[in-house]
């Protein structure tokens, strides 16, 4: 069954690969760290957008759509955003090729140069706030609420299908705000709106945070986040949202009047998720013999194969199935009926427990005379015998069991995985042995931070934000600290 | 009333301008030729994508997504497709930014020069064929029906905000079957996809027909459109669908085993349209006193306006809008109240006037007291009273004949527009005066096609598909044709 996935025991990072691979999700490109997203991993992709756009118009942002392209001097106005960003941007210098003179097939025109580069937008707080220049001039023009689906690109060194490839899928909001307070509750907000999603339709427990400087967003003043826990122990950085103060609103001099008639600078918030979040939803969930999707987020919900020999029988079973199918889809579950002959039933089982469906039902003759059907489970492997009468119903609370189960299950793991460390030799155990997140202290110094980093790979991934007040010793320097912070290896 | 819209009459092309930025649809960025689809304008593409999105999964298309960049040898693959395109193709030289050792601030690092210069994708046959040629060996592969909704850049040097902008977003449908009359199959239902489409929803008529020779995308072995007409008589390209024969499958080698085992090309299509529908939508419709929007696509189909004095009445009015509100939700039909009290009534009729929402009730005092309503159509300006009973019920049917009467006009106008030249003079009196299509002979030649096109500006739009075959002279040569063709000045 295990159609050659290396299994997470054996080559974890592997297990990965295969899965994104074989199951059809994405696949590598000719172009170097660019991945293409394959029709399964796009409708996981769509399920995803269609989820989070419309809590962000529930939450009043409306979708616009910016340049690809930034001036080079645009990314030099803030000075911590361009320190961030110069060594991985895509640079555009020429806008034509031709036919070389000396046979050498087709060239980059020379005199096609262009006066000012292009930077492919790695994010797009600097053309956005250009722009917001000219829209913004009272407190009326405010708060603005901007969202962007786009693609950005990071020139990346190493790269992994999903979770760090030189061109991605996301979606940027950039927001506006009169004051201080309104720009921070809207960074909250929305980090609230990320955290949400990922447990109610990844099944993904996440820990609210906020971000220590050295893992800051450059230009950021703070920078919130979701960190949630993989199955190898290694954390991941599911979203973030950024408090930007008046930084952008400085660096391109973007001022308001308010109700004094007084001028201002604005304040700033931005927020993103990626295509990432598709890595982190396989590593979070899945399992020797492929994907377990949650429910809410599968393309294909429910799977029903049939089992015949056979057209009489066929008929039969067709007959019988595209009534039930029917039903599914009354009730907006997204069901498959493959009916494929050229493929044995054993062969399609292992396809969709690959493909992660959530629900399969294979029905037969002798079941069609029991008037049941086989339902069987992808995350925990049950099978059971359901009645046909009212199946639909009967699934469509399955699959609100199997959402929840699989949900208990990642954070039953994740709060086996915060484990307190009070001494350096733990510290260093834990992460060797145990993995997740440490749960130690830390005395607030970039300096110890990047030592940590330096000696064991580890980074502090939040101070989270319903974190104890609690006096202690940093775990390495021992110096006095206030409160724990979480430690871990990340992707 | 006209908020400064500069007439139809004194400029067509600042008309156009005037509109799409001050209706809130785009705005001029700061990089040469890319504009930036405001709120409102984004919110009537995703409506109009969501449409065709449906459409397109209608007929077994999936979606998915292909890289950003192609590296500059695929283009050169195939030698039609590379001389379409090599003279607007934006080119990433470089992946790294740095600061300056003789402190001339941020530059591109010489030493992250790449070794393959990378093409911003100005349309996808090449990545994408050459990743087919992995995905597909044998018949069972086929028919591969994908989809991407994606931003190509094509470096334009004259630019009109949504008509031709160097950065715009579409979809590009790329095929690939076992026939050549699969593929033309394909070809045309898109085609048809489309034409329903700007019918149904832009209210927009088109001409279906096929380009001539020196109209064909760059790599196609023939390009079928959809041909619409702007009100000042030029014709715009609306959509296109193209059959690329084996030109592409050849370039990059992608052989099938067919069912006998026999190795063979493949066959393609692929087909797009694109923001630019936006513009035609603009065109077609709109008057001097703003945006003209079909019911079917506006993003707000109807907006209540109060008419109140002082906190009383306003709490009056509210209540009896709530519940219309709500009746109008129920029914689907997506309605603003617009009660902000720091703008007048009638500052509100033009702005909702100007930005085309359909259907627009006036709601006050005495109203109330008679249980009625002033309901005003965007399309013809009338204004009628209804009763509040029942008036979402109305209004829904109102929508409907909007939505009819404004493609009953567009179809007028066009139709009106197609007019026979026999003659040299007629054709140039015709282009100079009436404008529109002109229905003439022609010999068949590109020669005669480029003559025509150099004298007068005017373009073969099409070969309509529904053509009367009939014999005739050549507009310009005099030499034997079989058909007439439709010429035009277009956009």
């Amino acid at each position: 069954m295990s159609k050659e996935i290396t299994s997470r025991e054996k080559d974890y990072s592997q297990w990965y690969n295969d899965l994104v691979i074989k199951a059809g999700l994405a696949d590598y490109s000719a172009v170097r760290g660019c991945m293409i997203i394959k029709p399964y991993g796009f409708a996981l992709w769509e399920n995803m957008r269609d989820q989070l756009d419309k809590r962000f118009k529930e939450t009043g942002h409306q979708n616009a759509y910016f340049p690809l392209f930034i001036p080079k001097s645009f990314l030099s106005k803030e000075a911590a955003h361009v320190e961030g960003f110069a060594k991985e941007c895509a640079v555009v210098t020429h806008y034509r090729l031709k036919n070389d003179e000396n046979g050498n097939g087709i060239v980059v025109d020379p005199e096609a140069k262009l006066e000012e580069e292009l930077i492919i937008r790695p994010t797009s707080e600097t053309i956005i706030w250009n722009t917001y220049k000219s829209w913004i001039q009272s407190y009326r023009d405010l708060p603005l609420l901007i969202n962007q689906w786009a693609n950005v690109v990071r020139w990346e060194m190493r790269t992994r299908l999903f979770l760090r490839t030189t061109e991605f899928l996301w979606q940027e909001g950039h927001t506006a705000h009169a004051t201080s307070q309104e720009a921070i509750d809207e960074t909250v907000q929305m980090l609230n709106v990320y955290a949400e999603f990922a447990e109610e339709y990844m099944a993904l427990p996440v820990v609210k945070g906020v971000k220590s400087i050295n893992e800051r967003f450059a230009g950021a003043v703070d920078t919130y986040c979701i960190e949630a826990l993989m199955q190898d122990g290694k954390a991941l950085q599911a979203g973030t949202s950024h408090f930007l103060g008046q930084n952008f609103a400085k660096a391109f001099d973007v001022k308001f009047s308010d109700k004094e008639n007084k001028l201002e600078y604005v304040w700033a918030t931005s927020w993103g998720v990626s295509t990432r979040l598709i890595g982190a939803l396989i590593m979070a969930h899945s399992d020797d013999d492929g994907l377990v999707l949650p429910p809410k987020l599968a393309p294909i919900q429910v799977v029903i194969i049939p089992v015949f020999k056979g057209a009489d029988q066929k008929a039969l079973v067709d007959e019988k199935v595209n009534v039930i199918v029917n039903d599914f889809k009354a009730l907006g579950i997204s069901v498959k009926y493959d009916d494929d002959d050229s493929r044995r039933p054993g062969w399609k089982f292992a396809e969709y427990e690959m493909k992660g469906v959530p629900v399969r039902i294979a029905i037969g003759m002798r079941d069609i005379e029991n008037n049941i059907a086989e339902v069987a489970r992808r995350d925990d492997k049950t099978k059971q015998s359901v009645s046909l009468d009212g199946i639909a119903n009967t699934v469509k609370v399955l699959l609100e069991e199997i959402q929840i189960n699989i949900y208990s299950k990642a954070k039953k793991f994740r709060n086996e995985h915060i484990t307190q460390a009070e001494t350096w030799d733990e510290f260093v155990s834990l992460l060797d042995g145990k993995g997740g997140f440490i749960s130690a202290h830390w005395d607030g110094t970039s300096e110890t931070e990047e030592k940590i980093k330096e000696l064991t790979k580890a980074t502090i991934r939040c101070i989270p934000l319903d974190n104890n007040k609690e006096d202690g010793k940093c775990i390495l320097t021992g110096k006095p600290s206030r409160e724990r912070v979480l430690f871990a290896r990340a992707y």
